[in-house]
């Protein structure tokens, strides 16, 4: 069995992504092929001075491993010689806060989001005091980094949750296409363009709290696919039920999947993209609406008697969840067309503090000050 | 935050694995960067009617997915537009051979094997009546030919358990090049050249049993790694547990990863590999103890309290189980180093069935002649 007409990759192990910056990496950074959201709780007899420990080791050992070097006291070097775009993102969620008597330096939008009656979350998939987000185009660099991260914190940290995720394979399809889902759909075809928007919409401004400026926050919702009666929809349900063709990712009224959809068109009389459909609800109707997506699938061992268990790990970075996420939230709950297919079954909200200067450390602008 | 000096990678998303041919493609295949195998019971009142219409189903969505075409009646043809050396591969169990009538067209030496001192087995990771194994260099391509396989069949099976696997992404490092395992250590570099070696060591030819001329037989252990201990031990006890260098891969009595070990070397009176040095246990000592290793790793979300829970996928094809894989674990169980730091949580053999030519189907020499 000889392999077909197989190509040998351009090596892109060597790509790195800048750690220090005046934003933490892997926000706004290219998505790459994997990704790992771990969140953790402070073990009980851990406070601040546990956190900055916490906070240290992360840095020192992030700047490393990004840049393919190993980690301090790495016991598998070799396993961190390709950074492949590898990211480490730290979070802060809304139980933190108060654990390190830091109520009051809390970003206001940064709590539990409210119940919404199509949720059926789970405590496995919720919550968390800290979050450590790692993306990268290998499997194995990512699984070592993760390895690495997590057992220098194991006396300080429990872990509460581990989700893992995947796109397309980098040098599979043209970097930058708009990924798929599991469902066949184009998913984050509608997302600010890197630069002004960005800033704008993504990056706090230190306006509310000093420390938070370059941050951002994040808005982490598990989503089940019910893919078993998905499969039972034709592709025009699918089409009237997204608001887009799944073929081209165009939206109903255009060509092109990057074509702006007109929801005023009516065709016999009739709204061409209904107006429950997924994209007439979560598009934004004022300029503040908008908000980053850089979700992930997800796709793990089916349940006993079941034949898959997939979906999406959502991801949403914004200045304020108050203002930008939770009105398309709302309006997603309360009429999607999607809803028959999709169930929420977690849901975290982080703080994302901003990025790292040399010789600093993730989160110093918080808990680096007197006390 | 800007991406480095980002490569565009060559797009390898079409290249292909043929899937016809005398022997079932996946075996000898150069390994994709993902795997993924599920076990499946037959449902009690399928019989070997049913399996013919599994094996053909799986033959004609296989034929086309590996293409990069997508399967009949494909809900989601997007997904399968990049084949990405996509590759399926079906097994028979031990119990199959007793479901459908069969039990004296059983291979010999596929049944389970025999109970190691060492093993730790579940039953949620051991047995079942077919294998499903899927590999592929993209995740999404994986996720989806695996979906349509596995919901086409679940009116006459079970999914008795789904194991997946990674190895370096394809495009991080250099094809070819020996993968390494999460403790950091190359794994499968003594491995039958193709041609000669394996048509010898692997593919059956239909001396015992006429139907199975092209096959091979498969070991699939499923080996958990105690990391947190294997940390704990230096290099220098890392290399003597293994007999070769982590960093380079050699035998503690070469130079280059390839060099032949010298198991009586000695040094100060002392052999340089310990006698039971991983390697000193596993390396063949007749010709006969040759078979193709060809591992996976693992890295699943670990229980309450731990860090991680990875391991190895392990898998042996040789053509005769009892000459060649047990010798070798049998030394292994008995005095291997690494027994310290591995235990095997499951296990599970199969005969994979000859390869397919076009207008037939994958096992039809077994279950297809006249009753």
């Amino acid at each position: 069995m000889a392999v077909g007409a197989a190509t040998q990759p351009t090596t892109f192990g060597g790509d790195t992504i800048a750690f220090y910056g005046a934003h933490q990496a892997g926000v706004d950074t290219p998505p790459q092929a994997h990704a790992q959201f771990v969140a953790l709780d402070l073990r009980p007899d851990a406070g601040r001075d546990e956190l900055i420990s916490i906070l240290r080791l992360w840095t020192a050992d992030a700047a490393r491993l990004t840049a393919g070097r190993p980690a301090l006291a790495d016991t598998e070097p070799e396993l961190a010689a390709a950074p492949a775009r590898l990211t480490v993102t730290v979070g802060f969620g809304p139980s933190l806060f108060d654990r390190i008597g830091l109520a009051e330096a809390r970003p206001p939008s940064v709590r539990d989001l409210p119940s919404f009656t199509i949720d059926r979350l789970e405590p496995q998939w919720s919550g968390g005091d800290l979050l450590l987000h790692l993306g990268c185009d290998d499997p194995m660099t990512l699984a070592h980094a993760s390895r690495v991260l997590l057992k220098n914190v194991r006396s300080m940290t429990t872990i509460r949750w581990t989700q893992r995720g995947f796109r397309t394979a980098r040098g599979t399809a043209d970097d930058g296409a708009t990924m798929r889902n599991l469902m066949g759909s184009v998913d984050g075809t509608v997302n600010p363009a890197p630069g002004a928007e960005i800033d704008d919409l993504v990056w706090d401004a230190g306006a509310g709290q000093p420390w938070f400026a370059g941050g951002t926050t994040l808005v982490l919702r598990r989503i089940r696919m019910e893919l078993d009666t998905w499969d039972e929809l034709d592709t025009h349900g699918r089409n009237l039920s997204i608001g887009r063709r799944q073929d081209t990712g165009a939206p109903l009224t255009g060509q092109d999947e990057h074509d702006q959809p007109d929801f005023g068109a009516t065709k016999n009389g009739i709204t061409v993209i209904p107006e429950n459909a997924h994209i007439a609800r979560a598009h934004h109707r004022t300029a503040r609406e908008q908000f980053l997506r850089r979700a992930y699938n997800y796709d793990d061992p089916p349940a006993p008697g079941a034949v898959s268990d997939a979906g999406l790990i959502f991801t949403a970075y914004q200045r304020d969840i108050d203002e930008q996420f939770l009105p398309v939230q709302q309006r997603l709950a309360e009429a999607d067309a999607l809803n028959e297919w999709t169930t929420p079954v977690g849901s975290a909200v982080f703080a994302i503090p901003p990025g790292v200067r040399e010789g600093g450390y993730i989160g110093e602008q918080l808990v680096g000050g007197a006390r």
